[in-house]
Parts: structure tokens; sequence; C-alpha cells
């Protein structure tokens, strides 16, 4: 079994912003060196996100406004009394997900047609890291 | 370490519906001939989700209408823009999400006993496909 | 490729409750003697989830709030023609998930300084399983 683990770290220049971050996956998917396997793709922080869906900025701005629907920045939440003001971006990650695992396939990541990776920043304008595993054989 | 992947397709009568593919998972596991693993079941499609829940008929409506509620056919979306018509099913795929990864014990899925595998279709009546991919040993 | 598999039990004195359980996973982990690979870590029931998130009390009852507000205890669920009476259990499985699967480098547990690993129960008071299970070399 072979194994490779790379971080990312991402400074984004909004609160909010949809990274796509396929061919950094696809890059840790050909330096693993594998044929069969998975990686994990995973936010190391609980205000983030990553998941699988479509390069269209529309849909991303749709995505934008469900999680500000559900979850909405300005409301209250109890998480504010320790001094943090981002209680928002704690739930929109638990929509969200922190990760995703995609299977490798041939020595590719085997994603459908349409599949994109992308990175959830919900309270951004600082580092942020996220990690890549790729196990296999 | 063995892998084994298969790849369904599923062309629903109905633009939503949600289908049980427990024997399908369970099959493609024994095929892979491993003892201990994991089984990864996703979705190749941004429309389209794979679940863990209950295999009960009022339980699915329950959550075609959670989801319905969640992210109407007839609202607005940006992505419409683009001459596409489903916006509300990459909205449902994201709180669903399109994957999950199923633990192998003594050469058999480790579920609960209550625990079946869904496909979950978003946006149907064409060709879509999903991969089930074994890993271990 | 080794692997090692744990079982945990829980029977929560609340409906709903939402416990710690890094340090469990964290013994699995040394428990297993890999250096790389992952962990899974599922619930085994269509009424508990698992997340990763913030040991904070306020967010954890944000979490819970935003859970009843999206799937009501005392809403109508077709499921309840059964003679159940946990339609919103699970729905909230839904929303939170049933499993995360983490990542292990050099030996421990690879989570970002504020992540924290939870079993989510929506429907306890009686026992319930969750399986731990880690695979690497």
């Amino acid at each position: 079994m072979n194994s490779h683990t790379k971080y990312l770290t991402f400074n984004t220049h909004k609160k909010r912003e949809y990274l796509n971050i396929t061919a950094e996956v696809e890059m840790a998917v050909r330096e693993a060196k594998i044929r069969e396997g998975m990686v994990l793709v995973s936010a190391m922080h609980i205000t983030a996100g990553v998941f699988v869906n479509d390069n269209e900025s529309g849909f991303l701005k749709d995505l934008d406004d469900f999680l500000e629907r559900l979850a909405p920045e300005d409301a209250f939440y109890r998480h504010h009394q320790t001094g943090e003001s981002n209680g928002d971006a704690h739930l929109k990650n638990i929509v969200v997900h922190h990760q995703v695992i995609l299977p490798v396939t041939k020595g590719v990541l085997d994603l459908g047609p349409w599949q994109q990776v992308f990175y959830a920043e919900f309270d951004g304008q600082r580092a942020k890291r996220l990690i890549i595993k790729v196990m296999g054989e």
C-alpha cells in the first residue's frame, strides 16, 4: 500500500469563497503513483467545507444564497457568547461537510464528467489548511 | 491490498427517485474477496446522491418533502440562466451528499440492523452512473 | 495493510445528545499500530450521526436548535404511520450524516487544531452502536 499526503493553505480575499481545487487533487494523485485507491480531501478547520459539484458560477451563487438562508451571518448564535462571530460558519460547515473521499482508477481521479472538487471557505481572510491523503496501490 | 471497481447505471422513470442498492453493494463486496476494508459508493453526477437510512416508504416520502422544502423545484436559481432547469437538484445533492463509505468486516458489509444504502436521483429520466470501489485485504 | 475494528455503545440520558468521542478514536488509532492511513467512524443506526466540529457548548446548542428548526420533533411525518415516533431523527441524520473518515499521519489522528469528533444521538435513551475502523500501514 502506498500513501501520499499534502497540505494546501488558503487565504481568501472574501469571508466566503468557493475554490475549485480539482487540479490540485489530480496532481496529488499523480504524485502518489498508485493505480487503484482513494483520496481523502478534508478541511482542517471547523468553518470550512469540501464538496463535489458543478464549476458554474450561477450554481456557486445559488449555493451561497442557500447556506446564508439556512444559517444567516447576522442571526443569533450562542457560540458568540465566547467572543467569536462565526456561528453561521460552523453551521454552514455542518451542511456542506468538511470532507470528500474520491475514487482513483487506473491512476487517475475517477469522477463523472461534471464533477469538480471545491474548497468552501466560510470564515476566510486568514490562513486555513486542507489535507489531501491518497491511499492505494 | 485488493481493490474491485464496479459501475452501475440508473435510468429512473420519475425525475426524483430513491433506490435501495444495498444488494448491489453487498455483491460488489463478495466479488472483491476481501475480509477487512471499506467500500466507497459514490454518484458520478452532480444532481444525485447516496445515503444510508431506513427502507421505509413513509420515511422516503418525508425525505423527498424535506428536500423539496429546502430547495424547491420551482424556485429562482441563477444556475437556470445557463439554460439548465435543475438548480434544485444541485442543492439537494449538497444536502444529501454524493457518497458514503461503508465498513467491510469478516468479508461482509458491516451495517447496523436497519441501515440500507440508497441511490437518490434528483434529475432522472436519463442514464446516470454510480461507482462502487472496494478496498481491503 | 493493517486494519483494526472497534465498536462503541452509547446509551444517552436525553433523547438528543452530542458526545465528544475524539479520545476514543485516538485510542483506536494507537491500537491499530499504523503510520499512514484512514479511520472510518460510522454510526450503525439511522437516527444518529457523526461529525467533526468545535467542542464548544454554545455551538453544540446552536447545532441542536438548527436541526430542530429544519426537522422539528413535533412536525407531521409519514414515517409515524408505521407506529414510530422518530421521523425527525431520520432527517437530522440526513443533514448531519452518519459517518466521517479521518486521516492518520505519522501514527496519529491528523486533525486541525479545533477539530473534534462527535457522536450525535437523535433518538437515544437506549443502546446504540458505532463502528471505528482503522486501515493503513
